[in-house]
């Protein structure tokens, strides 16, 4: 049986590279084209020497980035583009009838006046924004099997959308108190070259970031918002610490007045349990990231506060597996009705 | 001058060596005694190389504790003992004469039925609770001068009442509403020789802990509700985060109803602008915990998010100077008519 | 067709964790026991909530390490226990007709004299030395195969013995002036709880220590001898880094007098060109043990010194893979005929 | 008194920031001047909120740095600029009559062949070459004392010329089997921005770089050879460790053939035992590099290897205290008559 061939836009960073890194070991797919404007030419062995002992890491060139040559070579994109240039190279890919996995923000919001807001420029193709289907498999796994175009959702509200859902879904909580305290590793910058992400600037450093108004907020709150069939605004604060990777997302809000004896576990083992990639630690256990780095699982566990009657829970997943990539991935094993799981566990 | 002999009691752990270290170099004291029982024999200098150049830790030897004897050979003893074995051993000090400064929890709490709760045995003297002064000098600076017995608080109570004094007194925000999320380095669990504070299991690791009621709760909330003049409930999540020193707070809570235009600035500023130990970030700069290890100081920095009405106010300190043993030498100062800066700038 | 079954005994440490990992992926075997005195009754999912997904973790208990009972129910068994106990535990195994795989030293050093000199007690089963083969496949593929005891050798020999070979082989250097420098992360120490591999500890410190005559010394020297055909002695100096995975070996010689020209490339290529957990750098890169964490593989690269006539070999390896879990389970796919990467790659 | 004013150029980097932090705390100088272009405006508390409690971090902006201006304003003026630029900036200074500590590689290599061979350009002042002293205050001490312009020695020349000293002078070491192993925090690297030094690049990573020639071997062997009286060539390796302070150097060498019963702690008590940054640990101890980390003091033990007649000395420092910052000012207190350790301890 012919392999379908895979592109990657934008494999110079670290989604990109996770990408590249579970593609070369997916069973079912071949990755036929890697771009980067500023490693074309050399191989992926050469840049990445932990993939080196990959045939295909050693023949596949980096390759510069042309929308219709990646469309001819690929049935699938991936794109690890920043934001308002995905969009762009997407409108090509989509006209090619490539389908396309976005793994920047600019899909993800279905109102361009609230990416506006949030990403500072206009809407690069706000006609695309309808036919695109927000790429978390837990929500929305029916429409992303037929998705042409998926956008990828943020690292965070992965974390958070996942947990919150049964809460909101079930009305168990206050839609008004909600908080978020999250801590992502340092991946989660990117490999952005700046002073501010240099080993002695990270190393032996805890601190909150993008305080009140984090971009994420604005696909978070849509989510919860349609969740919810109603407008919710949450406070939400990141923390950068000095792991390479992974998220640690506690979650706070009062119990709903109504709700008497709220049962955590019966609520997420009913919505979650034949979840492949959804780990319910229940009350026993706290997460961890070492116990997510490197897979696509997310680990859930909750405490309820009788002292102050609010549900406190808390999630772990790997900013770029879970968060990012492997997610990706996931999304691409629904487009293609592939075994959901494939290459990644 | 002949300068005032101090006593640590309990040297091997890791705010006894911050103690060691800080009054090996303290301009105006000095340390005659340092007891361990498992070190006995050894001097500071063997054990504790990195003081190796002080004549007096190459002088000094770790001894048996013996209350008598260290009453007697210094009039200021720092007890850095486990909870329950401090009061014991503070108890003939403080008939012997001498003044106290105990870093553990047993006269932190005010009512002997709060401390079973939250530590699980009876007090162990419950009559010397009265004596006890709370040893937060941005708070009981007066008392603390006078005081035989101090009892210095923990390390995420002092990067959380500090910065929440004034928000209760000027009663800006909601009391209900408190809300902590805190993250601390690896030396806050103490010299604790168990599994879970092995490197491989803490590196590359980010976990609660304590969820949802945490020690450290009955301290804060005494402190607040004292400050409030009502009783306070808050929710607190610490973090273990893979640093060795440094607590990041970040606390929210609901602008109080009747409040507008919360000024923040002026508010802290009031506060505390002549504080020795307090550095207000204000609202351009976010707390650092790189910025604050290995020194006395506590950062803090505020938002308003008017989004949701709230404040979030976030402190750094480092859990071990700040937040235990700088702290506890700061109070000494207080107590010997030193400046409360000596040995710490 | 039947998987073959297997067991780890002593599942509670770095290795024992490791092989479980790397078991419960397997595709050809099944791990049918795991054995802690500690933990025993409580699931493996339970310890170790990383593999909590695999039914296997889920059913599987930790049970009492009872010889007879796992050649009972295994016919392959991983042995994951301190040097003495292992040999102990062998010998009834070995009876029993199971074939296994040690990790400890008890079976690497041929001469009962040479292991009483390094491990300071008596060899608990000289008697079995002779049936044991060296399990490092690159050197002794055919050996291992029909072995019915692995000795698997340690980390730093697998990071030094592989670059060395065809040096040694070649009678490329000098053999007097071999000296190694390596660096190890902390797993290198094993799950032992002493307060020296507490995160404190360990972060943000750098230290040389087992020097001058750790105890790997004595079976670098003996397979070094080997290959040589006459006796070698070496300098070697670990390190410990604070990494969780990973031990960098610089490895120094001076070029043999008589040799002209030396092209390690030709001679590294002629060597290991078709072996399929060696990664040749080459002269164009530097080793990571970034690389090479999580896998099987030794990355090898080296420099010529024309300055001073050495030549600099390095080598990347996983500690707790190559260097222990991963190398065994080569070894064991060797014995049973199966591909030598099943299970690794 | 009125204090010595001095000047830092170039205050941007890491060494810099070290050489800021030392001076506002050093009781005899003043910190008058800063300069760094991209800075150039800002207060010195804005950059380093570290330093915010300062009362001179506050008040002094960084400037634009202009010779004859840093000349005026002050009489000792520290160049923490790159090769070749430092050079040229010392020219007008030393014109104008300033003391000049240079920390860059400038005025080290007193050959300006040997310059150009490690560096890549012509030297940019040979003429100055002869005034510079080589600023090891443990062998030029008595030049330091009278020199205008100081070339600070790099970091791992530091760890590696004050063990071998006294082992050359007394030939106690056949000096062609000298071979250094050395491992450095990431500070070391510069404040450079490169992906190469980012977090994730760095943690979990060990890796050897330079090799084999690094451009500190220059400056090794020059000091090595006026040691010794005759050429040195030695081995020298470094790696780069996830810590952000610190260099351990191992260093190895034959002990010299008509030397018996060589006894290092008589060697290295007599004749390092009054310096007051150098701590002879003996062999009891290994050196670890938390215990020099934020100090002057360097570290040294050794062992003698009698299975290979090797001499194995090791050394810890603070690569950008006593490798870099705290050395210019120990250098510093020489030149101006203070007390060698003011400010250091």
């Amino acid at each position: 049986m012919t392999k379908t061939k895979v592109a990657v836009v934008g494999a110079s960073g670290y989604t990109g590279e996770e990408l590249v890194r579970l593609l070369l070991a997916h069973p079912e797919v071949d990755l036929v084209t890697a771009t980067s404007r500023q490693l074309a030419g050399k191989t992926l062995a050469e840049v990445f020497p932990r993939f080196a002992h990959h045939r295909a890491a050693t023949a596949l060139k980096f390759s510069v980035s042309d929308p219709r040559q990646v469309a001819h070579d690929a049935s699938v994109v991936f794109l690890a583009l920043p934001h308002g240039l995905a969009a762009e190279f997407a409108k090509p890919l989509l006209t090619s009838g490539a389908r396309v996995l976005d793994l920047s923000a600019d899909f993800r919001i279905k109102d361009p006046n609230v990416y506006h807001e949030f990403y500072g420029h206009d809407h690069p193709a706000p006609d695309l924004l309808p036919k695109s289907v927000y790429g978390l498999p837990e929500i929305y796994r029916d429409q992303i099997k037929g998705a042409q175009l998926v956008a990828c959702p943020g690292c965070y509200p992965t974390s958070i959308l996942i947990p919150l859902r049964p809460l909101i879904r079930r009305k168990a909580i206050d839609r008004k108190t909600i908080l978020v305290a999250s801590m992502s590793g340092v991946s989660g910058a990117g490999r952005k070259v700046e002073a501010d992400y240099l080993f002695p600037e990270c190393n032996e450093s805890v601190r909150p970031y993008g305080v009140p108004k984090h971009r994420h907020l604005s696909e978070i709150e849509q989510e919860l918002s349609i969740l919810a069939g109603e407008r919710i605004t949450i406070q939400f604060t990141p923390h950068l610490v000095p792991v390479n990777r992974g998220i640690i997302s506690t979650i706070y809000a009062d119990i709903a007045s109504n709700v008497v004896n709220l049962d955590p576990a019966v609520m997420f083992s009913g919505a979650y349990t034949d979840e492949p990639f959804i780990r319910l630690l229940g009350e026993a256990r706290l997460p961890d990231t070492k116990n997510v780095a490197g897979t696509n699982f997310i680990d859930i566990a909750w405490k309820i506060d009788k002292r102050t009657n609010r549900i406190v829970v808390m999630s772990a997943v790997d900013n770029i597996v879970k968060g990012a990539s492997g997610q990706a991935i996931q999304c691409m094993n629904l487009m293609l009705g592939l075994p959901e799981t494939a290459g990644l566990i």
